[in-house]
C-alpha cells in the first residue's frame, strides 16, 4: 500500500529533502548541494538519485510510494512547466515529467513560495484553514494563494506575486523587478532597512536605531521598546503591507493572511501595524480574515511538497 | 439520462431563467417579476414554481434534470450560504439548500457578478480560457474570478470584489462601499461621467461633450471622433483601470481579462487605454495575457447558472 511521499525544497544552494508518510510525518530529512554549472543539468538526476538510494535504504518498494513533490525557485504552472529560473541556469521545460522519467515515480511540481503557503496551511499557522494567502517577509516579498486546498499556480506560474503589487505612485527608486512603487520596496527586510535608514537621515530625533545596526530585526526590537522613531517607521511598514493586503483580500477574500519570512521573527507585534491598516484600506465583505504567524520556518517548503503529491 | 439544466440570473426586479441541455445550448429562456415584499420570502417559492412548471410542460422528468444553477445579488460561499442581500431583504441562509428543498432537485449558488464570469468564459468573451478574471463596468463595478474552470467564491462571499481595489490615495469623496478611492470610483459609466465632468470642469478647452450629455457612452464616442479632452478622460480611466487589473494580475494571474457591463459597449477601443497602463504596471510574469470583450450581455448570468451545475 503506497504509504511514503519524498518531498524535495529546491534552493540555489542547497537541496532540501524530506520523506513524509502520508499523515504529514516527517521520517527523514537530509540536504544535498545544488550543482549549478552546466546550466544546472545535474540538478534534477541529482535529486532523483539521493531519493532512489534514500529507498533503497529504508527498503521501501516503488509502489508504496505515492510520489514526489518539489518547489523550485520560478514560475511553474498547474502541469510543471517551469518558465525559466534564472539563479539555476534553468529555461522552460517540464519539471514533472522529467523527474518522473528519471525515478519512475509521479512527481507534482510548484513554485517554491507557492508550495511554502501550502505547507503552512497543511502543518503550520494556518492549520485549520482551507484558503488562505501566504506573505513571506524576506529579502524580498513573496507569497503563496491557496483556495480550498488547490494552489493558485497561475497561467504562468505568476500566481501570488504579492510583493509585486503597486502600492506606491511617488517611487523613483526601482523594484528588483524594473517597475516602481512594488510592496516589495517597503515591507521586504531590505525595504524597512531602508524606511529606517530614511526616516534616520530626516532629522536628528533621538532613536536606539542611530546606536548600532539598522535591519528589520532592529527596528522591530526597539518599536517593542517603544523607541518613537522605530515606531514611525512600522507605522509606515503596515500602511503599506494592510494596503497591499487589502486588494489581495478583495481579490480573493481569504479565510487567513499567514504572515513568514524573516521579517516575521519579530511576532505578533507586526499585526499591530498591519491589522488596522487592513481595515482600513479594505472592502468591509473580506474584513473577516485572521492574521496568523507561519510557524514551519525552513521546513515551510517540504511539507508543501509532500501535500502536492496529496492534492 | 440526466440532460436538462435549469439556470436562474435573479436580480432586484426580475427573474430570469433559462433551460439549457448540458452542452450549452439555450432551449427556452424566460422572466418572472422579483417580489420583494415581506423580506422577499417569495422569491424561492415563485422560482421553484416556475421551474417545476416549465419542467411539466416540457415533459421533462426530475431524473432527466441535472440541477439548478442560480446567481444571486449578494455575496456567497462555495456551499450556497447567502451573507445577506440587502436589496432583497435577505438575511444570511443557504440558498442551495432552501431550493433545493423546495424543488427536490440539486442547486448550486453564486454570487451573480461571479455566475456572469463563468458565463463568459463558458460561451461568451472568455471562451477558449480557462483562468479569467472578468470585469463588469457597470453603474458599479463587479467581478469574478475563475481558476482553472472553477468560481472563486472567497470565504465570505467576497471574491472577486475588484470594483473596491484601493486605487487611489488622494481622493476626498467617499465610495459606495464606505472606502475612499476605489477602481470603481473612476472605472464605472458613474465614475467615467464624473471624471469628464471634473476635466469639463477645470478650464475652457473645447470639447463635442460640451454641447450635450455626458456619459460613458458620449465620452467614448467623442474619443473615437478624435475628441482631445475626452481622450485626456479616456486616459485617466485608462490607467486606474490598467492599475487596478496589475494588481489583480499579480495576484492570480489569469490567461484573459474579459471587460463587460455597459461601459463595454465602446467597444475595443478601452483597450487602447487599458493595455498600456496594465503593461507600465504589471508584474513581468503576468504580461502574457488577453483582454477580451464580453459578448453575452444580459445573458451571462443564465449561461454561467447553468455552468454551475457542470462544475
Amino acid at each position: 500500500m503506497a504509504q511514503y511521499i519524498f518531498a524535495v525544497d529546491l534552493g540555489g544552494t542547497t537541496v532540501k529533502l524530506g520523506l513524509f508518510d502520508k499523515e504529514g510525518n516527517v521520517l527523514e530529512k537530509w540536504e544535498i548541494v545544488t550543482r549549478k554549472e552546466n546550466n544546472g543539468e545535474n540538478i534534477l538526476p541529482d535529486i532523483a538519485a539521493t531519493i532512489l538510494a534514500k529507498a533503497e535504504e529504508k527498503a521501501i518498494a516503488k509502489e508504496d510510494i505515492l510520489g514526489i513533490g518539489i518547489g523550485v525557485p520560478g514560475p511553474v504552472d498547474s502541469k510543471g512547466t517551469i518558465y525559466k529560473a534564472a539563479n539555476l541556469g534553468w529555461d522552460v521545460f517540464n519539471v514533472s515529467d522529467t523527474l518522473s522519467e528519471l525515478t519512475g515515480l509521479p512527481v507534482k511540481t510548484g513554485n517554491d513560495a507557492n508550495v511554502a503557503a501550502l505547507g503552512e496551511m497543511w502543518k503550520g499557522g494556518g492549520q485549520g484553514y482551507n484558503s488562505i494567502v501566504a506573505v513571506t517577509l524576506g529579502t524580498g516579498v513573496g507569497g503563496g494563494v491557496i483556495i480550498e486546498g488547490k494552489l493558485l499556480a497561475g497561467a504562468t506560474g505568476a500566481g501570488g506575486e504579492i510583493g509585486h503589487i503597486h502600492v506606491e505612485d511617488n517611487e523613483r527608486i526601482p523594484c528588483g523587478c524594473g517597475n516602481t512603487g512594488c510592496l516589495e520596496q517597503y515591507t521586504s527586510a531590505t525595504g524597512i532597512t531602508r524606511l529606517a535608514n530614511e526616516r534616520l537621515a530626516l532629522d536628528a530625533k533621538p532613536s536606539v536605531l542611530r546606536d548600532g545596526e539598522v535591519s528589520a530585526k532592529t527596528v522591530f526590537d526597539a518599536v517593542k521598546a517603544g523607541d518613537e522613531l522605530a515606531i514611525e517607521v512600522a507605522e509606515i511598514f503596515g500602511m503599506y503591507l494592510g494596503k497591499g493586503l487589502a486588494v489581495v483580500g478583495a481579490v480573493v477574500n481569504p479565510e487567513a493572511f499567514v504572515i513568514g519570512g524573516g521579517v516575521s521573527k519579530a511576532g505578533e507585534v507586526l499585526f499591530d501595524y498591519i491589522e488596522k491598516n487592513y481595515m482600513k484600506y479594505s472592502f468591509h465583505g473580506t474584513r473577516n480574515v485572521k492574521f496568523k504567524l507561519a510557524t514551519l520556518g525552513n521546513d515551510a517548503g517540504i511539507y508543501g511538497a509532500a501535500k502536492l503529491v496529496l492534492e
